[in-house]
C-alpha cells in the first residue's frame, strides 16, 4: 500500500500520536492533597519567591512547544493551523521517541507576525524551549529573531536551523570522504529559503568561505536592486566574486552542491561541470533535484538525500531531539552559533573513522544514541559559550 | 509531616505532574515514514479538505487546555502566572487519571482580558475543549462570555461552574434528607465572587426561587447604586423582597446557608436563626466560615465543607472530568446550562436511596466511576440541547 494511504489508515487508528499522562497517582485522600489542594501550594509560593523553581516544580524543564502557524506545512505550503497540527504532533512523538523530551503541538490561527510573536511569548512560561515549525519565510526569519529577544527560554526553527545542522554534519564528512579542506571548497546552494539561508549562514559559521546562493531568478548577488530584505542580507556574506547568471553557471567549478529547491532542476551536465570529488545533496522532498543515480553516473563523488530509501539521508531527527534536549538539560538561555556548530561536529563525528565512507556519511535517522550525544556537544558548547544556567 | 510540606517535597521528586508520550513507536524506517514525512502528508490534506478530520486525525478530540494567568490561584491570590502552574499541573493530572481525559497546562503572562482571549482563541485549535482557571474577578465573566462567543470548542470555567454544578449536587441531596422541596427553600449564599455569582444562577436554572447574595458590605439588593456590574446583575434574579443589611440579617429564616467567602465569619447565632433542617455548606478554605461540629451544635441537620478530612466534602473534582469527557465524546460545541443541571442531577443520583443520609450527600470525590456517570448526563443533555455534533 502506498505510504501515504497506510499512513493515513495509522492516523485513525492511532486518535493522536501523542497523550498527556499523569506522572502522579491519585488514588487516597492523601494523594489528591499531594498533587493538588491544599498541598500544591507550597509549591505555588516556591516559585512565586524564585521563578527559577518552576523548572523543579513543573514540567518545563523537559518541555518544548512546537509551534505553527500552518503557513508553509512540508511541501504543501499554505495549508492553515489545523491542518499542519498533524506533522506538529508526528514532531512531538519524535521528541519523546528519540530524546525523551515532552513536545506539545501548538497551532496560531493567524499571519501576523506581530500576533504569533505575542501569543508564543504569553504562553513561553509555560515551557522551557519554543521549537518553531513550518512557518513562511520571510515571517520566520522575524518571528524567530523576535522571540528570541523577547523570551527567556531557547527558541528554535527547526526548518532553518536543524536541516542547517545536519547537512553541516554530512559535509564535514563527505569532505573528509574526497579529501578536501573546508576553508577551500566553493558551495552553491540552490534555493534561498529559510531553509537554504539558514544552511548558508551555518555553513559560514563552521568554516566554509565560498557560497553562492541561488534562488528561482538566478544567482543572488551584492548590488542587484530586485532582492528582497533577507536575499540583500545573505548577497552581503555570499558570493564574493560578484558572479551573476543561473543555476547552471553557479555550478560550474563548485566542490559541493546543496538543493533544497524543486524537483529535477539539476542536470547531468551541471554535475560534469563541478570539480572533481563533487559532493551533491539535493534534498528536494519527495523528489530531489537530481536522482541520485544520475548524479553519480555524470561523476558526482558523494551524494546524499532527504529520502529515506536512499543512502546518506539528510534527515532533522538527527538534530532537533538532542539540540533540544541538551539546551534543556542546562536550562540554556538559548540555542547560539556555537551551540549549532558543536552538534554539526559531534553528528559527523559519531559516524567512526573506519565505517566512513561514500556511501555512509551520516547516521541512521534511526539511531536512538544519537541525540545524546549531540545533547553532550549542545551542553559544552552552551556552557563554553556563556548561555547555561546550569 | 504536614502536607504541605510533604507536597513540596513529592514535587521536587516528580519533576512535573504531568507528561507527554508518543502513542506511536517509532523503530523503523517505515515508522518514521507514517508518522512523519512523508506520509503524515495526507492527513493533513484531509484536515484542510475538512476541517473537522482534525479530531479525527489528531489528539484535540480528547485534549483540554487548562488556562490561568495566575491572579486568583487558590487562596493565595495574584501570584502569577508561572507560580499558577503546579495548580493547572494537578488539575491535568486528575482529569486524567479520573476521566482519561488528556490536559495541558498553559499559563498566559497578561492580566489583560483583551490579551488573554485573544491568545487563547488563537492557540484553540488546538484543543477540543478549553478549563478557564483560576483567573480573578470580574476578568473571568468577560473573558469566559468571549471566549465562548469566540471559539467553535466548549469553554468552561471551573471555579464558577464545577463548584456550582457539585454545590448542587449536594443540596439537591441535602434536601431530600431534611425533605424539603428546591422550589420553596430560601438560600443564603455568602461571598459574591466568582463561585458564589456562579451558584447562585446554577441553583435558580435548576429550580431554587428564592436566594439572598451576601457580599463583604451586606446583602446584595436591587437599586443599591454602589453595586459592580455583576453584582448589578445578580441583584435582578435574587432577593426579590429587597431585604438590606447584614449576613446575619440574611440567615433569619434560611433554609440553606452557602459560604464562599472567608474563615470564621458565620456565628452559632446566626446558623440557630435559621429554619429547622438547615443545610450548611461552609466553604472556605482550607478554614470554613463555621466549622461543622459547631454549626451541628447549633442545629444544622446537614454540613458540608470544601475539606477531605471531614464528611460531605464538595470537590470539584466530582464534576470537571466528566464534564468534559462527556463534551469531547459528542464534540458539543459549548457546555450549557442543561448540560451543567444534568450533571449535577447525575452526580446526586449517583448516591443510592439506600445510602444517603445527612452524613452522605455526596459522592467520595476519590470514586472513579463517577466521571462516566456525569459524562453520559452530560452527553444526553448536549444531544437534547443541540450542542452536541456527533
Amino acid at each position: 500500500m502506498d505510504i501515504r494511504k497506510k499512513s493515513l489508515m495509522k492516523h485513525y487508528e492511532w486518535g493522536g500520536k501523542i497523550e498527556v499522562v499523569s506522572r502522579c497517582k491519585v488514588e487516597s485522600r492523601e494523594d489528591l492533597s499531594l498533587a493538588y489542594t491544599p498541598g500544591v501550594a507550597e509549591a505555588c509560593i516556591k516559585i512565586k519567591e524564585n521563578p527559577e523553581e518552576s523548572y523543579a516544580l513543573t514540567r518545563r524543564h523537559n518541555l518544548v512547544a512546537v509551534i505553527t502557524d500552518g503557513t508553509a506545512v512540508l511541501g504543501l505550503g499554505d495549508i492553515g493551523p489545523l491542518a499542519g497540527m498533524p506533522v506538529m504532533e508526528g514532531k512531538c512523538a519524535l521528541f519523546k521517541e528519540f530524546a525523551g523530551v515532552d513536545a506539545f503541538p501548538i497551532c496560531v490561527a493567524s499571519k501576523s507576525a506581530d500576533e504569533i510573536v505575542r501569543t508564543v511569548s504569553l504562553i513561553s512560561g509555560s515551557f522551557g524551549g519554543i521549537n518553531l515549525e513550518d512557518i513562511s519565510a520571510p515571517r520566520c526569519f522575524e518571528i524567530e529573531a523576535r522571540l528570541k529577544e523577547c523570551c527567556d527560554i531557547p527558541v528554535f526553527h527547526d526548518d532553518q536551523h536543524g536541516t542547517a545542522i545536519v547537512v553541516a554534519a554530512a559535509l564535514i564528512n563527505a569532505l573528509k570522504v574526497v579529501g578536501k579542506d573546508i576553508s577551500e571548497v566553493k558551495v552553491t546552494i540552490n534555493g534561498a529559503g529559510s531553509a537554504g539561508i539558514a544552511i548558508c549562514r551555518h555553513l559560514i559559521n563552521i568554516g566554509i568561505k565560498n557560497v553562492i546562493m541561488v534562488d528561482k531568478f538566478g544567482i543572488i548577488c551584492q548590488g542587484d536592486d530586485t532582492l528582497n530584505d533577507s536575499h540583500k542580507k545573505i548577497a552581503e556574506i555570499t558570493n564574493k566574486s560578484h558572479l551573476r547568471g543561473t543555476l547552471a553557471d553557479a555550478m560550474v567549478g563548485a566542490d559541493v552542491f546543496i538543493g533544497v529547491s524543486a524537483p529535477g532542476v539539476v542536470s547531468q551536465d551541471m554535475i560534469r561541470s563541478m570539480n572533481p570529488g563533487a559532493i551533491v545533496f539535493p534534498m528536494a522532498n519527495p523528489t530531489p533535484e537530481i536522482m541520485p543515480n544520475l548524479a553519480e553516473e555524470a561523476g558526482a563523488a558523494v551524494v546524499g538525500t532527504g529520502r529515506s530509501d536512499f543512502k546518506n539521508q539528510i534527515n532533522n531527527v538527527l538534530a532537533f531531539p538532542g539540540i533540544f534536549k541538551g539546551a534543556l538539560e542546562v536550562r540554556a538561555r538559548d540555542i547560539n552559533e556555537e551551540m549549532k556548530a558543536a552538534a554539526s561536529f559531534a553528528l559527523a563525528d559519531y559516524v567512526k573513522a573506519e565505517e566512513l565512507s561514500a556511501d555512509n556519511i551520516i547516521p541512521s535517522a534511526l539511531d536512538k544514541n544519537v541525540a545524546r550525544v549531540v545533547a553532550d556537544a549542545v551542553i559544552a558548547a552552551a556552557r563554553k559559550s556563556g548561555v547555561a544556567r546550569l
